[in-house]
């Protein structure tokens, strides 16, 4: 089994060269928990199918013009990842926003994601 | 009493001016849990007086040439900040260092505060 260090690494590659779908399918377990700073039915989404619609939903509204991603963060079986992107949503105007992402380990999968997002 | 986000942009504030002690006299709980991403007795501290003195032989071990603050990036009732150190550790050669602070609040006070380091 991968250690904190090595899945965090390959997780955070993966998603630098732009592969988030791919890390995703690659290091999410079947029961991930993803949870996001806001109300209503995407604050926590459990199980990968309904993270990967989220995911789907995300891609198809909005227009990526970049994301820069650093890390990995870590510290025991969690690591962190802090995200910069420049997006349109649509319909929306242009804009530039910053998040940090907190990913809990458990058996080498990614059990629990958590976003953070910045001022 | 404040909300996560007026919470975290206060301590925030005091971390940007440089006032660590500060913020930390202000906003830990007298249980304040205090975990770094290490081993030996440092890796988890518990209560003010044992995160008081870490800071202490922080502050006696470290000369720092800069420390900037990024944040907070907040959800629910917690938040992160972003911490890029430029510092000369007691007898060894001067390095730059990357970390994140993840802060777990309870009741108006900061209960937990977990450092993850950059690769």
């Amino acid at each position: 089994m991968m250690t904190t260090q090595e899945l965090a690494h390959a997780f955070t590659e993966l998603c630098k060269a732009g592969k988030f779908d791919d890390a995703g399918k690659r290091f999410w377990s079947e029961d991930i928990v993803s949870i996001e700073p806001m109300t209503g039915e995407m604050a926590m989404l459990k199980g990968r199918k309904a993270v990967e619609a989220k995911g789907a939903w995300w891609a198809a509204n909005h227009e990526v013009h970049s994301i820069s991603v650093e890390g990995p963060f870590t510290n025991g079986e969690q690591f962190a990842l802090r995200f910069a992107l420049d997006v349109t949503p649509k319909g929306k105007a242009r804009m530039s926003m910053t998040e940090v992402g907190l990913y809990t380990l458990k058996d080498g999968k990614v059990v629990e994601e958590r976003f953070f997002f910045g001022g």
